[in-house]
């Protein structure tokens, strides 16, 4: 947990806006606008080999329109923050640029402007906005209301698999959630850990069905949903993408996280552990 | 040139705003929001010492306020994006917000979000975002305009320097020169490499006058700006900062850059070469 207390120490110390308006949720929200930042960073995020730069780009799209889908947001435009080692050509940005581009083209997102610099290794920071009439935010979960997983979990384990080099964000999928959705957030850091984000944001419990969960999803671009059971089924019927829909458990007024009735821990990744 | 170079290639191969909504400017401009990222890297923009982390964070969010500055900006909102090297602690994050600190309460910038990551050296990616009614774009001077520039120029030159660690963003500069100027760029690449970049953007030339100008310029935040000859008596008579306003020269219809009379080739910083 020492990033989480590190970020809660630097944000207490800057003026800042409060929840659901500031940090907290997968992207800031201003408005109809929801914002993000994501970093990649060559040696943290990623290596090469087995990554391509045209996996990285797609990558560090990836990332960040992970979480504009998990706010239920239509992707708009963004910032590339491009730190580069010595080098790296102009055929190598345009590698780069390629890789982003079909999930640029994808979602209508427009490059409104960037920074460039020198970096001992190859980091890209990006900023995307999108606009949502009533994003999906953390806190957003109420007792009863039940608990799905869209998309894979624990497929990006292996490292130079395509799940972890070329991740598909589930963007048309957060849509389509935040009209039957209140609570949303993009698994990042592993089930369990992401779902206890969700459960203190909401001031809930969950109990969780159907047998083992993987500790380690860091990699993949799932979203949680709460959407309450009045909903559900039009919910799932709704539901046309090729990305499975499972249904996990159901949040409870009970605090705490039980895992078929027993308690467990909550258990995640830490980006600057590891 | 090789960094714009580098960027044009980049930018081109990606779907993307077009000028004056695009890249180009300090800020992009989406409506009345103007946006802008800039990244601070150790060994490349700082060294520690003689820089402290509070210089660092001071100067962070200083490169990124002069950004919104040159667009007569009123600063709204940031995120922060930081790599930090291991052993980068609880206190070192404190005392990155409290050299921000200061910054962020005068100018009423709230913090909403951000992104942490380890780096193998310490990195802060900046996006402010601020409002304005009629951005200042670099595309905005015409024939017979006064070229001014707001605060120091050279000053930044001994890296060890008050200017290098905790220079001054001339934001309510900016937000002044929004009511009279009709151009506006930032100096942070040198005063005529600059100037140059309103000159194409604008399609005119300049001739300054009155002597020498310092050929790196690359850390001040100072303002060049164009306003009409109609305005420039009352622009300087509007003028209170401290910050010292100068007239160095005119905007022309007949292309290229002239100083006392004599062609001259821009030059500049490029921040890839550094």
């Amino acid at each position: 947990m020492a990033e989480f207390e590190l970020i809660r120490h630097f944000v207490n110390a800057l003026p800042h806006a409060r929840a659901p308006r500031g940090p907290g949720d997968d992207a800031a929200v201003l408005g109809r606008l929801c914002v993000t930042t994501d970093a990649l960073v060559e040696g943290v995020h990623f290596r090469r080999p087995p990554f391509s730069l045209e996996d990285v780009g797609w990558k560090a799209l990836a990332t960040n329109l992970s979480d504009l889908a998990a706010m239920g947001a239509r992707p708009e435009w963004w910032l590339c923050a491009l730190g580069l080692p010595r080098g790296f050509s102009k055929a190598d940005a345009a590698a780069l640029a390629r890789g982003m581009r079909p999930l640029a083209v994808k979602h209508g997102l427009a490059l409104v402007g960037g920074n460039v610099t020198s970096s001992p290794v190859l980091s890209l920071t990006l900023t995307l906005a999108g606009s949502a009439r009533r994003p999906l935010l953390r806190s957003g979960a109420k007792p009863g209301d039940v608990i799905y997983v869209a998309g894979g979990l624990g497929e990006a384990v292996d490292l130079k698999s395509k799940a972890q080099r070329r991740p598909v964000p589930l963007v048309n999928e957060g849509l389509l959630a935040a009209r039957y959705a209140r609570a949303a957030i993009d698994v990042s850091d592993g089930l369990l850990q992401d779902l206890t984000h969700v459960l203190e944001a909401s001031r809930v419990g969950a109990e969780l069905t159907g047998g083992t969960f993987p500790e380690h999803t860091g990699e993949d671009y799932a979203l949680l949903l709460a959407v309450a059971p009045a909903r559900a089924k039009a919910f799932e019927r709704a539901w046309t993408s090729a990305a499975p829909l499972r249904r996990i458990g159901t949040f409870t007024a009970r605090r705490g996280l039980r895992v078929d009735g027993r308690p467990v821990a909550p258990r995640g990744f830490d980006h600057l552990k590891k």
